[in-house]
């Protein structure tokens, strides 16, 4: 079949070296990896984290886990609060898998407690460290009690620890300020582990956005770390400092279909169906939806200084410039590659990944036709 | 197998009403509708088309094409600038079908006129109204001449006429603002007919976003129109005024997974993989990714007022509340259907739509597994 365009390429290289990275981090610290795989959503890409060693891994939701132990995956945590419409799920997902939940509150884990579950959890609180999402505040002692009496009661159910997801470091914009929130998070973990593990010895605190397993060198207190995004990082983590252009894994490959020289904007079929619609605000103060790479069709190159992808609809993107010189070098029937803002999003969107030699690996949605 | 969640649900009875009523506006107005099919992506939807005579339609890229090719439709405009790489997947699509397809500039037709076509094609010249997006600005006669030029140098190309996508309605804060850049754009391309007509007196004048479409009552010197979004309609098209809420023939059907009275938010299950990530701007301020309707496990009511969805993540969505009441009304493992702001991304990412008898019809990305 003919190759339709956008497709998304994956360097696999630059990909390895992101696990091999994180591997080494987490081994120094003598932290526990149990990575995201909501980011890539395949398994394939999960192969590769298996033959460095790693042999847990986190997801968004159930059929997610069911996908990974179809898989081979079998010590899966579910870092999304439970609701009682996962039960047929859970009970679907075979005994063997070591299979975690997350609770987010009383309420939340109150609204399955009577339900008909039939297999062994391990379940996790979640707290709130900050980014005021979801999750119970740390110093709630008096509802986290009710909860672990709760999980008491229940046969099936066996307290794993505390979990959380300090997911405002995304808003941060330098590694220092990922270092303040870091650090905050990690007194109110040490806090509550030190209250809870004289009566759970085997208590595990599992945290870790990719901002502070990328940047800090410090976890005290922390069992595990969950970070997802650095499979394939993107423009929103080398914007926080998490990485360089240069580890971004991932780009969209777009045609150029028409050049605006007078007003420098140029024109590409690649949009909202395909990046998602994330944006980061860039100094100048407009929008970027991506950043534009020259591309050979095999790989592509650095992002080309001054272009940035200033607006998506469905299907078109417009790349602008200040400078009238750079945008008159693309030329309708060009490929560019776009380096995503938001590369979960994007690899969702697309549901396929293809390598450098024209093979490709789908992902748990892949799509019917992609284009 | 079980539901999942979220899924997307179809109100049929809605959808039908929707397309019956720009059925009768076109022929009201003596236009041609070519319904925009990039918003519902389904052949099925497509049939309910068909059913009220409607034989032409619009789509978005040559994949999607062939698809309603393969669906039974055989005069089909791809409402999107060419490109080289379509080349390939243009010839294979067959003669029987009349194709025509869209060039935004004299560099785009370039492009694509020593390419090896071999169909016939009707060729759509793009002007760009006030958009700013694609396509030339319809005062200019030369470019648009030289076009016309190699159109009719080459064999397999045909001249049907200029093709306009007024998407800056999408922008109108009301219908009056609305009314105005759609007068503005009626004006122009009268200008443009009249000079053309004289030497093409076939020629065709194809325009119509939804907004337009649905506000307006004149469309002196249009011929035909190609609205999309109305079949479903969205948040976004309620706020211009180009529907009530009423209209909205999909929501996406969500679980509450926790309840937040002290801060009045709640956490559901459904997100930007689901939503995708559009929003629209409170006159309070505040984003908002979706409304929030009580759901009975068929059908939603009207949006309960002072509820808005005010954040969404990869997988999480925040509703808020002003009103501690209105929140604390809420209960984990309820059910809620949320609006959308953007219907053809939420369409688009799901690629599945079920209808209130349980079963489902499948978009042309449905997903190997939607959740």
């Amino acid at each position: 079949m003919a190759v339709t365009y956008p497709y998304l390429l994956l360097d696999k290289g630059k990909c390895l070296e992101n696990i091999k990275k994180m591997v080494n981090k987490a081994k120094k610290n003598n932290l526990k990896l149990r990575p995201h795989f909501k980011t890539h959503q395949s398994i394939e890409v999960g192969t590769w984290y298996k033959q460095l060693g790693v042999d847990t891994c986190t997801v968004a939701s159930f059929p997610m886990a069911k996908y990974f132990a179809s898989g081979g995956w079998n010590d899966i945590t579910v870092a999304f609060p439970v609701s009682i419409f996962d039960v047929e799920i859970i009970n679907s997902i075979g005994q063997q898998i070591n299979l975690n939940i997350t609770t987010s509150s009383y309420k939340n884990l109150n609204s399955i407690t009577n339900a008909d579950i039939h297999r062994k959890l391990g379940i996790y609180i979640e707290l709130d460290c900050g980014h005021g999402r979801s999750g119970l505040s740390p110093d709630n002692n008096r509802e986290i009690a009710l909860m672990v009496n709760l999980i008491e009661q229940n046969k099936y159910f066996h307290l794993k620890g505390f979990i959380t997801h300090a997911g405002h470091t995304y808003g941060a914009e330098s590694i220092e300020e990922v270092e303040v929130m870091h650090r905050k998070a990690l007194k109110l973990l040490s806090q509550i582990k030190l209250f809870w593990n004289e009566s759970y010895p085997e208590i595990s605190i599992s945290y870790g956005d990719t901002p502070s397993c990328s940047i800090s060198e410090d976890f005290y207190g922390v069992d595990e770390i969950r970070p997802g995004n650095f499979v394939f990082y993107d423009v929103t983590q080398a914007s926080i400092g998490s990485c360089t252009h240069k580890s971004i894994a991932i780009a969209l490959i777009c045609p150029v279909v028409d050049v605006y020289s007078e007003r420098g904007e140029a024109t590409i079929r690649g949009g909202a169906v395909h990046l998602s619609k994330d944006f980061i605000l860039l100094p100048n103060g407009s929008k970027s939806y991506g950043l534009i790479c020259p591309f050979n069709g095999k790989k592509w190159e650095q992002p080309i200084e001054g272009l940035w992808l200033k607006s998506i609809s469905q299907e078109h993107g417009v790349i602008a410039s200040k400078d009238a010189d750079i945008i008159s070098k693309l030329k309708p029937g060009q490929l560019v590659a776009i380096l995503p803002v938001h590369s979960c999003l994007t690899v969702d969107t697309m549901g396929e990944l293809f390598l450098s030699d024209g093979t490709s690996i789908s992902t748990m949605r892949k799509r019917g036709n992609n284009n």
